[in-house]
């Protein structure tokens, strides 16, 4: 089945965020018929900040290693390293050279604003336009950073999927009238981000999102695991706190 | 207090193996006072094979950005990447120029064989020669390839030791004789590799041991965390086996 088509099954695609080659191959040995990507869990393992643009040569580089895996590969490119569309198109053309079935392109900035709508069309456009079968996911962070926007998320989704996003994402929106507004609005698959206790995959199915992801939470279990592991070897550690997105970007200042 | 002098406190030095910037670093924030590294974790994330002597880049772009930890790293350079004395301690020497206090240097070889004594010894010696001041943990696979043999052992620790070694690595040994016996022998600090239900922390403290290295398990148990997480959130998995040593080296195939 192709990449597309996963997003139109019976149930959501339920999309593993992999850092490195061995998570990536492990969720597919577990059965997951595509893979993604997290930005957060590929900065922190080569020692940079999540979300600072500094990461496109470790994205390149996942990116050619995870092509190898039998599934389709979506990549989180962020922002796309570079304010000019040109660049952008430049980068996922070459992520399809080597196969790679889709990405993740985000409207956040590393100062917490929102790019400019026109300026994020743009983008899309030309990415499209360099790579056509590329699945373009068009991640807006309405519901990320600062308050949450309703209004302004079905403006970009409906903007984004005009200007050749194959699916929008919308991480952080969890309320079923803010899903449901937004599969209507958009028209195109809808990704929501699977958040412990608050948005629960069965309810997620019922309301029709099209794709789950996990984001950077793999990425954070793996590393308690990790640490609890170690502490229990000695008896130490008991009831270790779970790492949230802010302890892992403190890891690497 | 320096590395080496970490290897004579009250307790053996549990020495925790990292395979990235994130996972190391989570382990200095919980406290431990050194870090490894483990070949399999630096190779499976890149998706090549473990032990396969080729991986000498990425060990060495990890120990670099390990370097800015603020506790002393050791790296595993498996059996330093080259069959040449001079190579390998040009790599130690580089390792060195930024900071790494330790090594571990492995006779096993990918064919299952170990490295004939006199060439390892050439070896050692080359690298004290080239970084005295780099703890060289010399490790023997006489208990990990093939049948387990003291002998074999106690020869080659006292051999490593005599041509410069600082520490000896006997991964798989596990009985009290055995281990009480490479003590006697070596005259430098014993490494033992934590393998749950086989060699207790508490145990290997009580008989003289003098660090407690875990190998490739915080990475395996980082992998489980991973698959286990993501099959839990559609409700499926339930008891995942856990990863072994040969699980993972498939995984890169």
């Amino acid at each position: 089945m192709s990449f597309h088509d996963l997003h139109h099954g019976d149930r959501p695609l339920l999309l593993p965020n992999a850092w490195d080659f061995a998570s990536g191959a492990a969720l597919v040995r577990a059965g997951f018929p595509a893979i993604g990507t997290t930005s957060l869990g590929v900065a922190a393992a080569a020692g940079k900040p999540d979300a600072a643009g500094d990461t496109r040569a470790e994205t390149v580089a996942l990116a050619r290693v995870l092509s190898r895996l039998p599934v389709p590969v979506t990549v989180d490119i962020e922002g796309g390293f570079s304010a000019r569309a040109a660049d952008v198109a430049d980068l996922v053309a070459e992520l399809a050279t080597f196969g790679i079935a889709g990405i993740n392109l985000e409207d956040g900035r590393a100062d917490g604003t929102l790019a400019p709508l026109d300026h994020q069309t743009t983008v899309i456009a030309a990415v499209k336009r360099a790579a056509p079968q590329v699945f373009l996911n068009a991640r807006t962070d309405t519901f990320w950073l600062g308050a949450p926007d309703r209004d302004e998320t079905l403006r970009r989704a409906r903007a984004f999927a005009a200007a050749g996003a194959d699916g929008i994402f919308v991480p952080g929106i969890a309320d079923d009238a803010d899903i449901r507004a937004v599969i209507d609005a958009a028209g195109v698959p809808l990704n929501v981000l699977f958040m412990p206790g608050k948005t629960e995959y069965e309810r997620l199915a019922r309301l029709g999102v099209h794709r789950v992801s996990t984001g950077s939470l793999l990425f954070r279990k793996a590393l308690h695991a990790t640490v609890t592991t170690a502490l229990g070897i000695a008896g130490e550690g008991g009831e270790l706190p779970a790492f949230s997105y802010a302890d892992v970007q403190e890891l690497v200042q």
